[in-house]
């Protein structure tokens, strides 16, 4: 496999980034593109495109909507015009009424004419803000949670969420403060407090549910764990719901847009 | 007519308001209810239904979604769900292909099993925190611009804004910073300074394409005036795209929910 540096990741633009992924890089995008928003994809045919987008609608935290193709078409206008979703994200998920059927690096062969492309904003998007604001914090992966997204349609299904652990109520306060600035990146924590709260109970075990995950270990007593909702939520709305048939990027392997996440900021 | 003070109309609940108007008043909600949000109503059949929520996605500044009922289900679940949509707006605007057909005071006649409703969030909603901010402002009505919208699907047409004109620059940044807080109810301005810039050149001499705006003095040269986008876009749309069959409220006529403002913000 390809191999990239950290700082020559942290370093590329997205264009860069994505004829890396066309030669076949299938690594986390998280730490790539220094700035720059990135997304969680969804593509489902037409036929479930008002239910999906509705979803996303009533559960703002998950599923804030960034950008929609038009029908057939594979490009995101308004985020990445010149990107090509069926090709330029690292690894994608293709279900089948619910099942994982494939992770392959590109969707070429699944791609058909009444296909609809959603991208769902990210928190790694700001998590750069913390890095520029001194703020240090542990991170967990994606939990599935017990608290229920509102249903729309045919789609439903749990929240799924990240954890961060902050050493101080300083550094927790400014996380709260700048991530609410980015509603279309999952916007403000979801909960505060101990995990088990919302239904995980051994935070540093990987979910079974959900994966690429790695352990951790867990929380010291002093810290402050807050939790931001992630689009992996609608990943297991699709097997939940047994969506006849759906297709995602992989966990850690985002869609990475044109767009600076301070660009995507509401203040 | 039934009349309502202002001071009766400030200090009512929203289920106070709904009840006076299920017995025919017919005024203006702007002034009622401090502090509560109140909402620009969109009805269209299902078959329109993801081309609308898309048209909103895509233009969040004018037609924010705070809530979209199932179909054939006339109350608003999150924001207001002892509401009926059919009875509880003072005055609604039937639309045929792009004409206005009827301005009825309920829409019982009119209903359909496929009916889908959507409530946009309206900028009326956080004056009341200019008010708590000892802001004052002069009022214009709601003017088509030259911004188009991003189209979606069958809807397309231009932006359509309200204008404020503040005395002095402390009072034009507070109106950005409270207004930014609320993007749900259209956020911050879209445009600050001529208006003749987005194509409004005589501010103050009511729009003729948008019923029930008033006549007001023109700016003053030292006055900052700024311009917030508005839900009367979804009208203008209907009339642009000629859409078939939709539903709306009067201007001035809004959706009271039960919800406050501030629950509604952001930050």
């Amino acid at each position: 496999m390809l191999q990239l540096s950290q700082v020559e990741a942290m370093a590329m633009t997205p264009k860069e980034l994505r004829e890396i992924i066309r030669k076949g890089w299938t690594g986390i995008t998280h730490n790539t593109c220094r700035g720059y928003g990135q997304a969680d994809m969804v593509v489902v045919p037409k036929e479930y495109a008002f239910d999906f987008l509705l979803f996303c609608n009533r559960n703002p935290r998950p599923c804030p909507v960034l950008d929609v193709t038009e029908p057939g078409d594979p490009h995101f206008k308004r985020m990445a015009p010149e990107a090509d979703l069926r090709t330029d994200i690292p690894k994608y998920r293709v279900f089948k009424n619910g099942e994982t059927i494939e992770e392959p690096s590109d969707i070429v062969k699944y791609w058909q004419d009444d296909m609809v492309g959603f991208l769902i904003g990210c928190s790694a998007s700001w998590r750069w803000s913390l890095r520029a604001a001194n703020i240090s914090w542990r991170r967990y992966g994606a939990y599935r949670t017990t608290i229920p997204c509102v249903p729309a349609g045919r789609f439903h299904g749990p929240m799924v969420v990240n954890f961060l652990a902050f050493k101080n109520s300083h550094d927790a306060v400014r996380a709260v403060q700048i991530s609410s600035r980015h509603p279309l990146l999952h916007g403000p924590p979801v909960h505060i407090g101990d995990p088990a709260d919302i239904g995980v109970k051994n935070l540093g075990i990987p979910d079974p549910s959900i994966p690429y995950q790695i352990a951790a270990e867990p929380p010291k007593p002093a810290e402050i764990v807050m939790s931001w909702a992630c689009g992996i939520t609608a990943q297991i709305a699709a097997v939940e719901s047994k969506i006849p048939f759906m297709i995602t990027h992989c966990p850690g392997r985002m869609f990475v847009t044109d767009r600076l996440a301070e660009e995507l900021a509401v203040i």
